[in-house]
């Protein structure tokens, strides 16, 4: 719509179906005049609908388990072979926990489970950044984008090892983001979004009354992915060329928010009521 | 009951009734062998019951109105005179608003009351430590502390221009702890402390409501007065003595909750009832 | 250049001279497509040269005394009818401390001056909002921002009782924040800037050598006034909507630096040669 | 000195030789009535002298691997048994990377490295937590607590990999924190304690240098292994019950200043000379 990305080229891992914040970005991208590659696991590729975005966007599909040095130097070889050049932006929107999927309360762990989710959701951005660096694959005033969550923060008792793994993921961030933008005058930047309703976190326990409870938190609600799109298309534009190593928050005010008036009254209510049939 | 404080010499502020921090903390540091100078506005002392404090912990009384630079001077010098010596501890629990105590919302400040506000609750501690510093009244290695509140970091609709008042106090810490440590060796921190049910803490709207809500987001439930007056006691004790120019959060843990199992429970059982009945 | 606030109108305040933030912002937005007022106090009128500003931008003048509300009552009803209609964007880059024009010393502070510094720096942003917002003058989804300094947070010797000043503004930010999004889905932001060689910033005791100690820890440098110029333009737009009650840096990294390689270069050499020259 | 863990049982790991902060408050908790096991690994072990500590301290040693949950089931075990009950303190103080000791930058880890060091210095606190919840190892208001550094929340160049596991170990502190909170009253903390030239800190690039950097930096200088044992007896007592989920910085005032003007000093004069000699 305003030509923000006009002549940039990318990277988008992550997208699996259209609630996707990763889908939403790469069909905003697309508006705004970015070509891409888009990108996702093996296994996420057979539960998606990718190649419908993929023509969507005329953009092409490569496969990469994110684990995996070599998976990432053959996609950001290939994505610069067929994109014609250095890249300007990445996206890295991954996260995964198995104890979160085998029901593993966070106080009984299985170790090799933390391990995978963290090699998966957190350490994968190091990998991610160690290959475009070492690659020289980023042009200068590149941006670099990963999605986390408040939990990385604060507690949220459901939210299990991936607020330990979202914690790593940001420090990450800011690490690399220091060599990046000191070497190659790249950024790199962290959203802490909103809770969203995609597949990952519809994973999460009790998610759907979690998602509510923060609606009623935030002042303006609730970020929505396609909110998210819109807001990851000004961090991969030239406007933000000195916004780096931040963990940005993208919450309708959540954040900041200790209680609001909304909580207090239902809280309130409730122990009326309860009081009242005691 | 350990001796902490023995030999210590200090000046509390704000202790009213029994409810207060400082009339727990006034009789915690009696209890740890340290000898003190009570001092509140004269308003405040015909309000409460200081002298009775004042008898149990062989303690002396000077009035002081924080925002006169005169006041707080014939304090600091008094105190010292009574006391044998220059200080090593000194308690600012001051804080009061008259938006809030004349009910203007937020969004409908008086300002001349903001600023009175601002001038008892916040510009009082610099105005208290600079006289501290010009009239080289602490000993080395001396502990100075504020209370203070998360409403400086999160919005609590209620606590109105006290979040504000708050953070330019939390402020004041950091920047005079900066040159107080560098010339004085002398350490200024502020508590962050859960909602206490004092005086001041209810004349805050619905304070009783989020009293309990607070209770039910901190793992450790809400810190008590007494709570508190054993951390000040800590922190006024030689085992500390490299803490400085932070704020420490004295609250069961509510700073880093994002919620609580047992806020979401209520929460979600709110939400069904009210379905049930509609 | 996007045509990202087509339509949109708003008011600036603090352009000076060329240097100023405010200045560049107010070239980007009209570039941008928004229309918009400018205001500035009748004595910062004197000595600068807004009325060319004015021209370049097809924009007209309205002085206001930001510690006056009814300054700013006439100010808003004013850029309405000017504009043609509800505010979308407002730009509040205000600061002045009369302590640190007098060098006056943060332990020496002059008491008269340092309410007059905060009447100007950090309540003129509550009085401004408590005026747009009782006059109901924004629209849906509008966007106010204010200029703030990571002395709000870390001490900076030299930045006196602004430090103070920034803080308290950034906790207006998120009170007025959370009911301005609320009531009326307006959002309210502050930017943590980079040192910038503005007239106000020029006033600050040793500035030169900070700026380049800044340059030094920053990995991408400073941000310059043209680079907030564009930031603020992101933050006006219709693609930051969710974004709110945030105080965001941007400054190139330099919040989230330890220290950074060329720092301790510099220090490290320093140290060796002087022990040289021993 | 004070009697202020007169009772209290523990186990203190990481004591190596006698500039370890464990060591110093191995010593400092014996002094003050508190009883407890010495653990490190089997290789630690070798390289130090701990059993020159156990005898002054009148305490029994039984090594552990950290990564392994057999041997912290073992420990924990073996501990209460020779202490006569269950719990009241534990102290982390563990962290290794061999990335850092095999000189690998970080733009530039071997990942097997990457993920013991992970295993070591982080996620080693969820393993022994888990182990002391399942075991129901800790009494009511007992106190554990980890050691960290600011490099989880800002880059240190040279800290390496290690400030992405400081930032995992701290995010474990308050995860573990809320449920060891609400579940068995035990409070989780840690400490961002000073650059500290024991063996572990010995090891990293320019270690010096930065030692003396971040002396001119604190206004109270950096705070010495001893300090921090004194600061840990007070988390370990009775007087900071409700201190929970926090990261402590304590550190000489370090974390909250932006720059000193000792530093500022150095630099400036740094850049004089240079430009002199020219």
């Amino acid at each position: 719509m305003y030509n923000l990305l006009k002549g940039k080229r990318g990277i988008i891992f992550g997208a699996l179906d259209e609630n996707s914040i990763a889908w939403k970005t790469a069909e905003r991208v697309f508006e705004e005049g970015g070509t891409f590659v888009l990108t996702n696991s093996p296994a996420a590729m057979r539960l998606g609908s990718l190649q419908e975005l993929a023509s969507k966007t005329n953009s092409q599909i490569i496969a990469a388990d994110v684990t995996l040095v070599s998976d990432l130097e053959n996609l950001i070889e290939k994505a610069q072979l067929i994109l014609g050049g250095k890249l300007d932006f990445v996206l890295h929107s991954i996260g995964m926990s198995v104890n979160v999927r085998k029901k593993n309360h966070y106080i009984d762990e299985d170790y090799d489970f933390t391990q995978k989710g963290w090699d998966v959701s957190a350490l994968s951005f190091h990998k991610l950044m160690q290959t475009l660096y070492k690659k020289d694959a980023m042009n200068e005033w590149g941006s670099i984008v990963a999605l986390s969550y408040i939990a990385a923060q604060r507690v949220f008792p459901d939210y299990n090892d991936m607020a330990d793994n979202k914690a790593y993921l940001e420090s990450v961030g800011r690490s690399f983001g220091y060599f990046f933008g000191k070497d190659k005058k790249v950024r790199v930047n962290t959203i802490s979004q909103s809770p969203t309703p995609t597949r990952a976190g519809n994973g999460v326990k009790g998610f759907e009354e979690f998602i509510s409870f923060s609606e009623k938190m935030a002042p303006l609600g609730n970020a929505s992915a396609a909110d998210c799109a819109d807001y990851i298309i000004t961090l991969f534009s030239d406007l933000t060329q000195k916004v780096t190593m931040q963990n940005l928050f993208h919450d309708g005010g959540f954040s900041n928010v200790g209680v609001s008036q909304a909580v207090l009254e239902t809280f309130s209510k409730y122990n009326e009521n309860s009081s009242n049939t005691r």
